[in-house]
């Protein structure tokens, strides 16, 4: 267990420190339930309130929330990223253990750095790669031709189905599938044709790929996504899809076909965004959001319908149908009947 | 095969029964198909006209429906309940066989109870506990630190990452991620921090997930499930959420950090909760709904808009782009022209 | 490598060429991307103007399209179709390898054809059958009393859970987990009581399944889809659907327990369907829509609002909520005061 004290950490994070730099900390908590060896922090102002009650042994907040607040306080420019960096000192992550564990499967063909780890009953296919420092974790399948790059983490039972370059320090969950089939079809005499899907998927450093989302990989060309992309749990990617460096998503969104997100998005979840688009840089889109056009940026845009209590919602959904017969009988009236 | 007369059924299940104790059942059927040998149920009142030309050898229904019915009725004050512990009776589960599969990879400090069963090819990690009667089936893997109790089913390739506790009976269908890392990021300085997810994963006694479920981590306290509480599919629970007990929530729904969901709640699919909200008990919502405010339960609450064809759709959708402008000469009209 | 001439293309393909018959082809690409050995296609008007400006050796495409263009054609009146089977000469697929890998679990009641192909760490459960010419990729798992036809593909990591039976040529995306319980509860005494799935999933020749799709297992009767249905990544469908045949659904759609799909239908993603409801033949659903009644084919339906900035967003769902009372200001207008 490591104990810092209050000084240690404002020298290491380039914090300034009100109160005892003495004290040591032995854990990360929330401002309700921190005890006086634990640290948090306040971000959000709905949690001010909050402050005077708790008893953090320390708390990381702005100079402007500390005004007056007798505890021991980290002032930082910005509390929640800096309490994430020291937060991470207490985060127990298993040790690396490179080889290959006895019950994996590995291709004669494929290539593993010594400095690599691959779990019990990973299977790693004919011409994959995995480099220095990368952990693939239980139950994995990195599939032919795939490369996992230095410091990847797949956590366990990840799919890389085929032709998927990671770029370094990427981190994907479990369940995520990465390279399947993109869902392209060609309708013909009665029947469909399936469109061999040819290109890969390329991640590049430092994405983060949620637990059970699918990444296509491209028809012709590659889908793509830049570095430092966040993409939450049960995400759907289509194929030839390309999305901009920063951009962090949402879970349960959609992304269809040969779409291009930009850079700096935020994108919340359960959207659905239709192919064939563009999405400006800096865009944000809101929960739930049905996106049939393209979107310039920087902007915020939204859709749907608020909630609302059954009964009145369906008095709102049945007028909706009526909309343009009630927009025409509205705009009639501002017009002098003899003009028609 | 088990034959249980109707008589027996009636006994053990506390019904009362019209017709003959000595016929014999040999499984169970819906009202259309069944034969004589077979039980059907007649819950839903949309099927009360199969029940004359069914061939069914009994019925479990209520009292009302069974009058004027010349078969064999099983009267019940909640047939659906019934026929299903009925139905029960002829699910062909595999016997229990404890013990350790040759092929799974039991971690040296993990704990797995003599009476537990571990599948083909699952894996078991450092300090997992495993109680008697609990299954993992194949290709499962349970992470480090996860507690799975007693009489628990992993059915097949589910995924526990770490510090996820399952209560008693809890039932857990392949695919289903659990304690996968929290959606939790800070923005700084043009790029995206990660914050460590510290917090584990508590799932009530009699649970049911379903397959391809994610229930995250929590970031600092833990995600929580009360007992009683049934998942369907594809659904997203993300971190720090906390979900009362008995609700029930249809596939594809996704609920977003830290928000809570009250007992006895119905939650159609499709439907997303945004984070940080407060839903009260007995809140049902309906399918596809988007929840951006709190709830009060009980009562019922809808969103969206009602299918068209597309282009009277289109109509519709046009005037909601205008509402506003709409309303505004609609209301100034009211007014006499000299308020202004 | 493969280098067809263009004379051989036209041969085996029945199309007629405009160019060099003896030019040859290495590989395929887009218009935009293809080389002087590179066969692209051209059948979206909006890819026109990218005509001219293509390097590509050849290019699949309409006669109306070709006239006039100066480089090497392939006529053809579906051009996006004979493109998808030329292009699969271009696809390197692992030549079959039939036989039981080592890693790889088998049940001594199981049955596998000597020409099927079990991957690594595959895992075949009881009394499950896999025809000739069928591959089990690495880290699937085939449960109890399933069957996979003839030459099925299970790409990886794929589970057939239970009594799942795939017509000839299925192919089954990583993750898919087909014939789990399907969600049927009864509520009783303030708890909830599972209802035995005693169905299975039967799925046609020729049948796609996606990434992380779930397609659970019938209650009494079985689930099932036709021969030639394509299903994307992350559906949900429930129990006891019928989907029929050439239908095709695009990602992140769900579609509720009993309902029933017709013939030739195209559903876009994220789409909610209903429970019980019959949607006919050659019926076309926009993406994300919430399909609360039954449809009758041939027809186009979409529900939902358009996206707009989010300020004017905001005035409209304001509205959307007042839309009952609007219209009733509205309406008593059109009407004579003394009527009321």
């Amino acid at each position: 267990m490591i104990t810092p004290s209050l000084g240690e950490l404002a020298t290491r994070f380039q914090l300034s420190l009100r109160g005892d730099p003495e004290w040591r900390i032995e854990g990360v908590a929330t401002l309700a339930r921190a005890g006086p060896r634990q640290l948090a922090f306040l971000a959000n102002p709905a949690y001010r309130k909050q402050l005077a009650a708790s008893r953090a042994g320390a708390v990381v907040m702005s100079a402007e929330d500390a005004e007056g607040h007798a505890g021991n306080a980290l002032i930082s420019r910005n509390p929640y990223a800096d309490f994430a960096r020291i937060a991470a000192l207490f985060e127990a992550r298993p040790a690396p253990c490179p080889g290959i564990h006895p019950t994996a499967h590995v291709d004669p063909e494929a290539r593993i750095d010594p400095g690599a780890e691959i779990g019990p009953l990973a299977s790693i296919g004919p011409r994959a790669r995995v480099a220095a420092g990368a952990r693939i974790g239980p139950g994995c399948v990195v599939g032919p031709d795939c490369v996992v790059g230095p410091d990847c983490e797949l956590v366990a039972r990840v799919t890389l189905v085929a032709r998927v370059r990671l770029g370094p320090r990427v981190l994907v969950h479990p369940g995520a599938v990465l390279g399947a089939d993109g869902f392209g079809l060609a309708f013909d005499e009665g029947h469909w044709i399936k469109v061999p899907q040819l290109g890969g998927v390329v991640v590049g450093a430092d994405c983060e790929i949620g637990a059970n989302t699918c990444i296509d990989r491209g028809a012709l060309d590659d889908t793509e996504l830049e570095e430092d992309v966040r993409l939450d749990n049960l995400i759907q990617i289509g194929h030839n899809v390309r999305i901009g460096a920063h951009t962090a998503i949402a879970g349960c969104t959609a992304i269809a076909g040969s779409t291009q997100i930009g850079r700096y998005c935020l994108i919340a979840g359960g959207v659905g965004i239709a192919g064939h688009l563009v999405i400006g840089d800096r865009v944000r889109i809101q929960a739930m959001s049905m996106v049939s056009r393209s979107l310039d940026g920087p902007g915020e845009y939204a859709s749907g319908t608020p909630i609302q209590p059954v009964r009145a919602w369906r008095r709102s959904a049945a007028r909706f149908r009526q909309l343009d017969q009630l927009a025409r009988a509205l705009l009639n009236k501002d017009k002098d009947p003899t003009d028609d």
